[in-house]
Parts: C-alpha cells; sequence; structure tokens
C-alpha cells in the first residue's frame, strides 16, 4: 500500500509520478470504506482526490498555505498530512473534525465550515506575508457552489484591486449540495463548452512554462493575452476584474494540475485556475445521486443504501409535509431556499408547485431581502433555512424584514446541536440574533404535530416569525396535548406545585425526563411548553412564579438574550422574587459529536439538570 | 415656477419637453437651499436628478414600482411624488425621512436604509407580479458603489435565472461615500472607455426602436448581439451571466434615458441599463468634494463652508489620533474600512502607513473574515465601522473571527442613537449580537480619554473585541478618573450608598446627570463606570448588590441581551435579591430626529431615568 508511506506531510513527493493515480485509487478506496462506517461527506472527497494531491506536490507544507472553502472536501488534505489515522474516529467527539481545524495540524491554516470565506480569509494571509515580507505561496480552494455566496465575490473585488500573487482554485463540479443554479452557474457552463479555446490556451501555458518569475516574457504573455481578448476568450469576466484567469483543466488529472499551479506561482498578481471535476468521481452511487451522498449517513459499498434506514420521521420530513398543504390552501404561499432543496425538505413543495419555488443558490443575505421583496409585492413567503447558515443574514432579517414589519416566516431547522459538524454548524444563537430584533417573533415547537400546528399559525400571522426546530428524528410524544396556537401563549402539560419547569421546543421532550426523574424523589413538578420565545408568555411566568419555589427554564441556545433571560427580565420588572434556573448552552462553542453526549457535556441533559436542580434546593 | 405645478405623481408627465432641464435646475436650486438648511444627502440627489425625472417620465406610479438602492438619493423622487414641503422638516423629529419610506408615500414600495439590498427587494417584487399575473414594470436602482457588496451579486446571479422582466439601473458615478474601488470598479471603467462601441450600440437601438414587444424582431437582435461578443463589449459581464446590457447612457440627458428605459420595458427578461452622472452635479463645490458633500451638515451655499463648524473633536477624530499612535509603535497594526475611509477617520491612518491599510469596497462580509485571515497571518487588524453596518458580518464574526479566537478589534462608531439618518443606520443591537458570541469582548468608553485607552488595551489583548462608541463630540468630563483599563473590570467613579448607577459607555454623562439630580433630592448614589459589557465586573455588581438598595443600570442598546440583563442573570445565579431598575432601549426601531429629543422619547435621558427611579422607589 502506498498508501501507508504517507504519514507526513510532503511524504507524497516521494511518490513515483506513475504510482501517483494508483495513490489516488487507493485513498478513494479509504474513503469510501471508512466514511461507509463513520459518515461523512462523501461526493466532495472523492471529486477533490487529485485536485488536493495536485497541491500537495506543487506546494510546500506548511509553509504554503491552503485554504479550503467549506473545507468538508479537506479528508484528502487530512490524510496527506499525517491524520489518516484519525478517521476511525471521524466528527465522533473529541475524534477527528470533519473540517480544516487549526488545533489538529500547521497545515490547517484557517477554519472552514460556512460557504464563500476562502478567498477572504486568503487574501487577508496574503496581505500578512506581503507586509512582513514572506515569500509562501497562497492557495484559496473554492467551489462553483460557494461563488454564488456574496462574500466571494466581495473577495475577489478586493483580491484584484491588492494586485499581489495569490491563487484561486475553483474546484468546478457544476454543484453546490444540489445542482448549481443562475447566472454564475450559466457563465461558467459557456466556459465550459467554449470550443476551439484549448489549443489557444496550450500556447499560453507552453510559452509560459519556458519562462522563470519574473521574467519580462511574462508581462508580455499577459499583454498579449489582453489582445486576445477579441476572441471568445473563457474566464473574462476575472480576467476584466484584474485576475488572470488560467483553466480550465481537467481536475482528475495530477499532472497537468502541477504544471497549471506552477505556471500560477509565477503569474504576478492573483491568478484563478478553473478547475473541472466530478463529484463522487470513482464511486457510482455517488457519480449518480451526487445530492445523497453529500454528507452521507453510514451505508453500504456496495449498494450505496444506508446502513440504518431511518424508519420515523425527522422535523424536516414533517416540515416538508405541511409545506405542501400550506401551498395547496394559499396560492400566496412561496418557498425559498438558498441551495438546500434536500436538506430543508422543501424539494416536494418544489415539485407540486414550481413556480412558487426558489433556489436561490447559496445566498443566505439575498434569499432573505428576496423574501422581504415578495412580502412587499403580496405574497406569504417562507424561507427555509438552517440556523446557522441564517447568521449570514441577521442585517437582512434586522433591515429589510423586521423594519417594514413585513410577514416572512422563517422556517429555521438544525437548530440546536446539530451533532458531527460541529462548532461552525451548531444552531446555537438564533434566539438571541432573532429575538434581539424589534417586530420579530420566535417560537418552538415540543413535537412533530406542534411543528405543523406552528407552521400553520406562522403563515396567518402576517407578521415577521421565526419557527425553529432541531435536526433528527421528531419527538412523537405528549401527543396528546395540543391545545391551539396563539401568539405569546404557552402550554401548560403537568401542574403541580414546588418546582416549575419552563421549556422550550426540545427541551420539552428532555423536561418531561426531568419531570419524571424529580417525581421519582417526590417533589411537585409542574411542565409548562413555553412555546413562543418571543414574546414570552408573561401570565404563564407569573403564574410558575405564584405556584412554586423554584423556577427552571430549559432552552437549546446559548443563554444570553435566551428565554431565561427574558423569563428573568420578566420576574424582575413585576418582583417576583423566585429563584430561577437557567438552563441553557453555556457560553463557548460546542465542538462535534453525537449530540448526546455533547448535551452531558455542557450539562443540558435530563441528568445533568436534576443535579443542578438538587444543588439549588440544597442550596436553600 | 415650474416646480410649483409637481403636486402628484405624474404631474411632471405635463411638464413640456423643452422645459424639462428648467425643471431639473429649479430640483436641483431646491436640494441645494433645502439641504443647506436641513443637512442631509446631498452629492448623490444632485446627481440623480435627471435620472430620477425620466424614470418618473417612463414609468406610471405608483402602479410602476422604483426600488432605491441605500435610499438616500430619492429625495428628488420625494418631490416628484408630491413631498415638496415635508422637505423643511427632512431629517428631523416627526418629519420627513432621508429614505424612502413605506408609510410615507404608496410611491416608496421598499424602504432601504443599507447598501446593496435593491436587486433583492426589487427580483421579489418581480416574482410577486408575475405569480399574481400583473404586467407592471419595477426598477432596482443601484449604485456603482452598492455593487461592491457580495449580496447584489447574489441577487443579480439570481435574477438572471428567472428570466422575466425586471430592469436593473446601474448609476456608475465612479464613488461609493468616498471613491470607489477594486475589481469591479476597474472592470466598469474599462466600459466606460471602450471606444468605438457606442456606434454599435445605438444601431441595436434604432432596431430595437422600431419593434414592439414580444416581437420576434427583439429574439432576433439578441441573437446578433450574442455574436457581437467577438467584439470588445461593454457589459459582457452581465450578458454573460443572462442579463442583458444596455449602454453606458448620460445620466444627466433625460430624453436619452426616456427612450433607453422604453427600450428595457420592452426586452425580455433581466436588463441592466449602465447610466453614467456626476455625483454632485451643478454644484461646485459638491462636484469638488463629493465625499465631504455626500451627507452635509448645514453649508453655506456660497462658499460650501458648514454653517456650523465644529470646535471640539468628536469620537472619530479621538479614534483617528489613536490610531496613528498605534499604527507607529506597532508594525503589526492593520486597519480595515468597508468604504468609509473619512467616515471611519481611518484617513489619517491611510496616509500615514497605506500599505497598512485596506479599503475593501461596501464589503463589510468580506472585511471582517479578511480581518481574520490578517490576525491568521501574524497581524492586527482593526477593523473600522459603524454599528449598524456590521450586522451584515455577523455570521462572519461568529464563524470566522470568534471560533478562531483571532487578535480582531472592531472599533465600532455611530454606536447607540445616530439621529437623522433613523430606523436603518441606529446603532442600538451590538451589544446583544456581540456578546452573545464566545470568545468575544465588548466595552465602551466613558469619555475621550477612555476611547484612547481602551483602543490601547484592545490592540494589545490579543483576543477577538470590540470597542463601541457613539457618533457625536466626545465627552469630555470626569477627566480625572482615568485608571487603567483592564479586563472585564469596571470603573467606581463616587461611592456612597442607597442607589448604584451602572452605566456603560454613553451612559455614563448620563448617570452624571441622573446622580446630580438624585443628590439634590437627598439620595446617596454611587456611580460606576461599567466599561464591559462582555465579560461584565460580577465583583463590583455584587459590591453594588452589597451596599445599595437599587441597582440601576443603563445602556444605549436594545435590552434583549444587553448590559442590564447580564447583570440580572449575575445577580439571580449570586443569589442578590436587590430590586433592578435596567435603562435601555425599548424592543421598537427608533426613528428619524434629534438625537436628545429620541432620548426623551424612549425614556433613556435624564429627566426620564430619575422619574422611573422615583417611581421604584415609590413603589417599595
Amino acid at each position: 500500500m502506498l498508501l501507508e508511506t504517507i504519514e507526513h506531510a510532503n511524504d507524497i513527493k516521494k511518490i513515483r509520478k506513475e504510482d501517483l493515480n494508483i495513490l489516488a485509487q487507493e485513498i478513494r478506496d479509504f474513503l469510501i470504506r471508512t466514511i461507509s462506517v463513520t459518515g461523512g461527506h462523501l461526493g466532495s472527497n472523492l471529486g477533490a482526490v487529485e485536485l488536493t494531491m495536485a497541491l500537495h506536490l506543487a506546494l510546500n507544507l506548511p509553509e504554503d498555505k491552503i485554504i479550503w472553502d467549506v473545507g468538508h472536501q479537506s479528508y484528502t488534505h487530512k490524510i496527506l498530512t499525517g491524520r489518516k489515522d484519525g478517521f476511525e474516529s471521524l466528527r465522533q467527539f473529541h475524534g477527528l473534525s470533519g473540517f480544516p481545524k487549526r488545533k489538529e495540524s500547521d497545515c490547517d491554516v484557517f477554519d472552514t465550515g460556512h460557504s464563500s470565506t476562502s478567498v477572504s480569509a486568503g487574501l487577508g494571509l496574503v496581505m500578512a506575508r506581503d507586509i512582513t515580507g514572506g515569500k509562501h505561496t497562497i492557495v484559496s480552494v473554492i467551489g462553483d457552489g460557494s461563488l454564488t455566496g456574496g462574500m466571494a465575490y466581495e473577495a475577489l473585488n478586493n483580491a484584484a484591486k491588492q494586485e499581489t500573487n495569490f491563487i484561486i482554485i475553483l474546484n468546478d463540479n457544476k454543484m453546490s449540495i444540489s445542482e448549481n443554479v443562475g447566472g454564475v452557474s450559466k457563465y461558467l457552463n459557456n466556459i465550459r463548452t467554449a470550443s476551439g479555446y484549448l489549443d489557444l490556451k496550450k500556447g499560453i501555458y507552453n510559452a509560459l512554462q519556458r519562462t522563470k518569475r519574473g521574467d519580462s516574457t511574462i508581462s508580455r504573455i499577459r499583454r498579449a493575452k489582453s489582445s486576445f481578448k477579441q476572441l471568445v476568450i473563457p474566464g473574462m469576466l476575472f480576467e476584466d476584474m484584474g485576475i488572470t484567469y488560467l483553466g480550465p483543466v481537467d481536475g482528475h488529472d495530477i499532472s497537468s494540475m502541477v504544471s497549471v499551479i506552477n505556471d500560477a506561482k509565477r503569474v504576478e498578481g492573483p491568478v484563478m485556475i478553473h478547475v473541472l471535476t466530478q463529484k463522487g468521481r470513482g464511486y457510482k452511487p455517488a457519480e449518480r445521486h451526487p445530492a445523497r451522498f453529500h454528507g452521507a449517513e453510514p451505508f453500504d459499498i456496495e449498494t450505496g443504501i444506508p446502513s440504518h434506514p431511518r424508519t420515523v420521521a425527522n422535523y424536516t420530513d414533517i416540515f416538508s409535509t405541511v409545506m405542501c398543504k400550506l401551498g395547496q390552501r394559499d396560492e400566496k404561499i412561496v418557498a425559498i431556499t438558498a441551495a438546500m432543496p434536500d436538506g430543508t425538505g422543501l424539494k416536494r413543495f418544489h415539485n407540486m408547485y414550481p413556480e412558487r419555488f426558489f433556489d436561490v443558490g447559496i445566498a443566505e443575505e439575498h434569499a432573505v431581502t428576496f423574501a422581504a421583496g415578495l412580502a412587499a409585492g403580496g405574497m406569504k413567503p417562507i424561507v427555509a433555512v438552517y440556523s446557522s447558515f441564517l447568521q449570514r443574514a441577521y442585517d437582512q432579517i434586522l433591515h429589510d424584514v423586521c423594519i417594514q414589519n413585513l410577514p416572512v416566516v422563517f422556517a429555521i431547522d438544525r437548530a440546536g446541536l446539530v451533532g458531527s459538524d460541529g462548532e461552525t454548524h451548531q444552531g446555537i444563537f438564533d434566539y438571541t440574533y432573532l429575538s434581539g430584533i424589534p417586530n420579530m417573533h420566535v417560537c418552538a415547537p415540543k413535537n412533530k404535530w406542534e411543528l405543523s400546528d406552528m407552521m400553520k399559525f406562522a403563515v396567518g400571522l402576517g407578521r415577521p416569525i421565526a419557527v425553529r426546530y432541531p435536526r433528527g428524528t421528531a419527538y412523537a410524544g405528549l401527543k396528546e396535548y395540543r391545545s391551539p396556537v396563539e401568539l405569546g401563549k404557552a402550554e401548560w402539560i403537568y401542574r403541580e406545585r414546588e418546582i416549575a419547569l419552563l421549556a422550550v421546543g426540545s427541551m420539552v421532550k428532555t423536561a418531561e425526563e426531568v419531570r419524571n426523574i424529580l417525581k421519582e424523589k417526590g417533589m411537585g413538578v409542574s411542565l409548562v411548553n413555553a412555546r413562543f420565545v418571543k414574546p414570552i408568555d408573561e401570565e404563564s411566568v407569573r403564574e410558575a412564579c405564584e405556584g412554586h419555589r423554584l423556577i427552571v427554564t430549559m432552552e437549546e441556545n446559548v443563554a444570553c438574550g435566551g428565554y431565561g433571560e427574558k423569563v428573568l427580565d420578566y420576574m424582575n420588572r413585576s418582583g417576583c422574587r423566585n429563584r430561577l434556573v437557567n438552563i441553557a448552552i453555556p457560553d463557548a462553542y460546542v465542538e462535534h459529536g453525537n449530540v448526546e453526549m455533547l448535551k452531558q457535556e455542557i450539562g443540558i441533559d435530563a441528568g445533568s439538570i436534576v443535579k443542578r436542580i438538587c444543588e439549588v434546593l440544597d442550596e436553600e
């Protein structure tokens, strides 16, 4: 096995040229085998095997720097920098992260997770290099999907201005998570299919290869390229901004890529190398169903079928179903996703009401203001989005939706702890950033039926509202509690005395467990399903304070600006002097791992909460 | 006066063609005369007089829709829709807004304020029109500066995909607030100077003018245009995305613009009209100093000199000075602005250390991640930005700076109430959105000396930190209180008993006033300069609770997630049972107007606070 000889960065350079494709195959086999057990991002990694190898051959790590946009395609990079053995614990608690992490290796120079950040970060490293007189090469690798995110364009705009050496690799597989959309995609497609250009390009490469850095020939060639613009030149968008364009080049041809990267190192100023790759390359099921193998659960290698097929509905399924119903009932319902028709569950709505469905690309900012425009035009837009990605559109929610009090519904999926994707993807800030915004309403369902009810309530409200629900299985307990959803009204589930548990969303289930344990200890425990984080149900809080000595609030969000602080604020304003225990996520990022383990780690599982309550009771 | 005949939308259509330039001159005179008294956005409005007139001539308002990007250039639009008389109260409390407001007129279809939102909002209105079977024309007017903001590009990408009628007017004056920068600017400049193209263009126009909507000639022409791409065609960036490009056209030639807009209405699919305008047009001082007349204070018309020249330093001046000192002391200090070198006070730093200064364009997202990249490369970046604009980069602060705990300093100007710009520009959310982020530190100075001290402290901290200070005169009181800034430590200014005022930043001055009034009433009042909102000084809070019956927190931020709630949370956790009065901005947007009046209106001026405190004391 060649793979066994790769133990450190640059070990790949010891492999004979003619054996590189064998190594690529070994890496592919390793990825498929490993991810079939652990789950993870398969398609993007299979697509980037040769590109990563070419980068490691052409660069000197860790002196040279690679910034991986999004970062879920960095598995081969991890393998080539001595982290192969970590793959057994991939994305598990205290195990190898599925994203680049500076704390894992000095070959990881910038942590990523969200889309479209790599050119900005790379350009920062470039300017730091120039100021301190460094000479190393800096490469940002960005997908064509990430290129639909506005900040990538802001960064290209600035890179063009800086006029210093910086290599941007456009890893073009025609996909975001699902198929890529919009004008840029159209533009790239024009490039891909431009005929008769490759020969011309080849001539330029050959000329470049005969020159050395700083040689005046390069500037002559650049001038020549400039005059070639009379022809249909791919990449003119980038060239016109002042970024030298090289490509397109076959992203599965290692030696071609190595030579283009070496060419790019000799060009002065920013360069974009356009690399064509195939998502899922080398594993038929992933080539055929790239969206399914984007973030894969463990699967059977032979068939590609999930090893543990889901048998119960998750919240996304429930949302998917209620959206179809809403769409049928009201022709003003429109749905918007930022490149996640599958992940958000909007695909069925898309199939039923194609003219009322909008996939805007990886573009959360635009998605929200576009929805505001639709609402101003009389529609009832629903923006379906993951909690951590909606962070991108904070200003648009505040500035474009809520100032005008427009009826945009935010269906916030993956809210709370998401597990294996870790820090960058935990949806634990939305109560805070949303409920600080005037005119916004925020609610969260306790179980699957309540998600349906809340969505129906939300589209009827006629004002900005967010419905937030977690990743994973939809809770099917407490079915018999289904009082109508009313604005700012909580639901009393059990009414006793002594301790009142006021829980929001996913924490109602946990609160039930807490209650059962406390009951066994002989305590009287009420349970309130808070439903609304904004506005909170002040009447229920007052009732709770009157009838209980201890109030316990529970939420899957950071404490700052969350539900518990709102309850406490009300208690202070109204002179309630009860002791309050605020169960929330501590003020620290939460790493990747199994959600149940994470909850224990940060003290928001039933056991930890009971312990905390008992401690407080003992203090008194 | 022709202007007097304009009382409603579409009245402009009664003016004879040959008199339109006279009307333009009257509007210009009116704008200069009015703004010289009220202050306001002069340059951008003088540049857009003819463009606005052409739009009103070619469209039918309110049925057709115009969305003004940023919106500060909408004065002529307000005049032409019957709001001329409102200009006496422009930007004053309860007076005419300086931005489009739906509540002012049915000709204002979407409220704007921040940059780069108009194409998203316009596209939303377009799709709502299509779904409901409308036939009206929708026009988004966006400046070349706003085009450097990423979300504009996200929107163009999506507009290209939708393939329905939508007119985007690129109002190109080569400026953001200051000179425009970056690759896009370079690109537009290439278009402007492209020679030999206008004749070709004219041919296409003539052909278009002979056709009617839906005529097959148009598609023939579009095909023909496509084949012209072998030539250097301006606007190919947009054409390649799938957006028909028309222009460039002289933005001060009304009849040319009317005919191009009429052409554009007949083109199927999205169209971009590239209009060349001059900022400050027709008023020499504004033509010469466009940045100074962007947002102008009242001025003398003859000379252009401010009527009430500033004699005392504002916080921006203090920041400007300390930045120059810091830059000299440490070569790792770098400064970043998003198109605001003047407004943020970084111009002097730019002049002294050009290689360590970065103006990235209107691109807050990129600015922050770029800063994170600089920090990862060993620099000490300072991002100088207005509070309400930093909202754009919430995710980048959370995801790119704070997860990696990178030493980026945010110098947040215009924090708190900003006054005449109103809802969209009030900087009243930053304590909330920043302090919910793990690893972030947030502080605010009580006076001018403390801003200097805090900036020095911040660059030395080596972790993410925000220093936030208000618009306007830097407070020069309490000079004798200048204890060293320490992380998470408050400063006790007066130590008495009974009532403890815990105030942050700008509210320390107010707290002094409150204290003086209460002292006159014979009460004992302590005053603590909180300094840090995150982490709060728990020890000082405990001391305050021990020695006082009433705790009053004071901040110029919304209550949710702010300083007061943090104090209350600590009091609850540590068993302090004192009554707390939390003085903060209520949960509602704050409109435009004089800051002192606004403070009274929302109850955070000294008088209102005293009243509130006395009420609470009476209750007990």
